[in-house]
């Protein structure tokens, strides 16, 4: 099973006055990538829970390296691999592309959590089945 | 008793590709200056009830006119007025200056509403007390 | 000729902490939006002229009227018009729905402009040929 | 030497619908904190030289570790450090609390780069001049 591949133009937004991309859009870039492979996946990526908690999956660690500058219009194609799946986190990779010239490789590691209204998110084990779905992505 | 004046340096996330400002800045830095307002007035910008749901101010109406680009490193003077306070509303207007010079002219229309979880905002009176501080900053 | 329709889901950066979008993404889609009619209408978002020139498309002017608040995942339907082609200007409208609801209504005035490197941007006439191009997604 | 400390009140702008600070938001703190240290130090953030062409610091890699939530309206406190200067490049160390509990750990590798308009950005090496005015702000 190959990783999602999905694709992203540059927006004007996304620039800075050095008349590239500014980094900070590589990591909005990861999340929605990151979420559209949950769509495809078939896990939400918000649930909640009997008691009226959400589930969700905030970051405890994102990165970035930038190998080449991206511009206003261009077409980056993005690959996303489920790198590791633990007890309670899921790393995903990212390979940013353009027109087969490697623009950027990002990571992000999201944990399960319950985001109780006003409380510290609680990591919880990533269910079974999530992990299941989430394997098919392995970029092994 | 003036309007409420404050400051704002231009960042590099807030330029676009163009070497400018892009447009967008304004609307968050109208925001933030709205709530230094609020802070400064006494007024809370979110507020829970008793019953626990957020009382809060979301926008009906937003808009800038722009009147000359702001560059990386400006520093912004921005003079905040309440030009109305109707029933459930609050108009606040904004002028953006660089050295004396006009760079923009915002206006903003927030709602009192109660934020019920789930649900569409529901639009509350503002409270006497909130609008008796509000009207200290009278632009008239 | 119809307006140009395109769609945007609503992505986890747009959201705010009151749960629903923040109101300065439609601010971003509008441009996106504009950007695409641009393309669709086969005029360059910025061309450089045989001085080495960029003409572009600052705003002097942006609006939005919100309606219904849109939450996160939700995929906005988008119609761009044409609303008025001046001498150096071009006003677009922008109307959001959500399953036919209503979401946001906006306005932006954008201004013909030499981008002078360092210099203030210097408004020009729309070329005749653009203005041509345009009238076809006039809104009237 | 103590490192460089600032300070950055949390903007709504900067939550999501998690009703926390979007993880993204600490990138441009870093940035906007690097920029405050070069202005300390006394090195421009861009640099035009003689050629008229700008000197940078595009970044080659960007990271953040997560350890508690901050939330809107929080004022977090910044400490930033220049952990190494290399022959091209500066890494700075930017560590964020609130109320001395951690919040963020971050890392920005920079490279000095002439920005040549529509070109690859080049590598230069850092001037003597500028790499002993950071490592007044050496972490070590």
């Amino acid at each position: 099973m190959p990783p999602l591949t999905t694709s992203r133009r540059v927006e004007f937004r996304d620039t800075d006055a050095a008349g590239i991309v500014h980094f900070s859009a590589f990591f909005f870039w990861m999340e929605s990538a990151e979420h559209e492979l949950l769509r495809t996946a078939g896990v939400a990526v918000i649930e909640r829970n009997s008691a009226g908690i959400d589930a969700s999956w905030p970051r405890v660690s994102a990165s970035c390296d930038y190998l080449s500058a991206a511009r206003f219009g261009d077409e980056l194609d993005i690959a996303v691999t489920v790198d590791a799946v633990g007890r309670t986190s899921v790393t995903y990779g990212f390979a940013f592309s353009h027109h087969g010239v490697a623009v950027a490789n990002g990571r992000v590691v999201a944990v399960r959590c319950l985001m109780h209204p006003g409380r510290k998110p609680e990591a919880v084990p990533v269910p079974e089945d999530i992990a299941t779905r989430l394997a098919r992505f392995s970029g092994g």
